[in-house]
């Protein structure tokens, strides 16, 4: 089977992202225009009830819907988050967040991605994502 | 000098939050409808270009806004962030975060708050915030 | 066939919208959780290139998500809109369309729902909102 | 005194969107980086309790943002919004609404903006929009 160099791609930029191993995220998936990161249950990533805190699943849902758009670029462009939103639907009461980003428009600047972070068997949706990325070159 | 009661509220929540040790943010002020939380430069909250990594940034100016709104709360009541969508506008070079949460309209069930994140001295926006935040029964 | 109380409701406020007229709108369909509203092309709902206006198409999809709502509360209760978030993603060069709204997460105050415009064979999406709604007593 | 080459090239696009001409908006100023919008109380304009629609708020200050940006584009430029938020906070309850767009951060391809929308004497903010806006060639 030979290696999928846009699946290297991501990954050796993911593994840049000292901030997701912080967090002790991880690539679930990478397909077509959808990624999907996960996260396990730490103390240190909680909110004051004990939650996984919002910014912890902002952070993992937004590098799935950059990556997403990166699985679109031609080879040697790299992908920065202009802007996104968040909706925080339910407490983050889980072992496991699931975070899929897929992009729902892509363009030569611009790609529009949605995020969905789920709970651990992906039962709950517990916040959704819109976001807007820019390619730029590397 | 008689201690301020909303002044410990805050502190004690944010202390309460893991991810805000995680992140070494810390409150710098806390005013009647607004908030500021800086937090630190290290290398486990970079992304792949080595600055402060987007949620780094989201985290802790939607916790500046939700504290903000929590200012203007009755007693026993907590806030909890419903949406928020961040606008980033340069990348985040700096030794220093400085993030600002502040009211701008505050209901009884729903509190609307704008946040900013700057550099060290305060002289670049970095990103742009609207958050909505809601009251809840502790 | 008896009447739908929801549906009649719904077609009640919906006439009361003068706005609604203004632009020519009609409901073209109400299900549980999902409301969709159409508009045909007029001169006087264009923008500076001849295509519909975004603030036409944010119209009609703001309404559609609220009405969505609406399906899923009590009798004797309105709904607002909190804060919407719109991303355009092609020019509106379509003579009818077509905006669906629909509940991801209906709650006792707040409900978050989704809107998607498309062009008249729903062929093409023309832009993506996502909404939060809040019940009032009438 | 000579004229303003961008206040004609502005309101020469304003006065194209017939939409505007709907909704009887009108431009009430234009600088380097901020343009006001208003439009006067009409029936053909109302929601279901006879306030401004949203959608009316909306159209003005997303106009608003797009002309602000423009102020600072070259010749032979024209600005699209690719994406917006609104945060609705009072009832439109008043005889004019005053739209003002406002750069916040202008770039080579995209400019972000603020807008607000206030009602007749500007001492009551109704709402509160962020925009992204992109140049393209005309």
């Amino acid at each position: 089977m030979k290696p999928n160099p846009i699946a290297q791609r991501i990954q050796s930029s993911f593994d840049q992202q000292d901030f997701m191993q912080t967090l002790g995220a991880k690539i679930e998936k990478i397909e077509e225009g959808k990624v999907i990161i996960s996260c396990n249950f730490q103390e240190s990533l909680t909110q004051q009830n004990g939650f996984f805190h919002a910014g912890v699943m902002t952070s993992i849902v937004d590098s799935a819907c950059g990556y997403a758009a990166l699985t679109q670029m031609p080879e040697g462009k790299d992908v920065l988050s202009v802007e996104f939103k968040m909706n925080l639907l339910r407490p983050a009461k889980t072992p496991k967040l699931i975070a899929i980003g897929q992009v729902i428009k892509s363009g030569r600047t611009l790609t529009v991605c949605e995020g969905w972070v789920y709970n651990e068997d992906q039962s709950k949706l517990l916040c959704k994502m819109t976001a807007t990325m820019i390619a730029v070159e590397r």
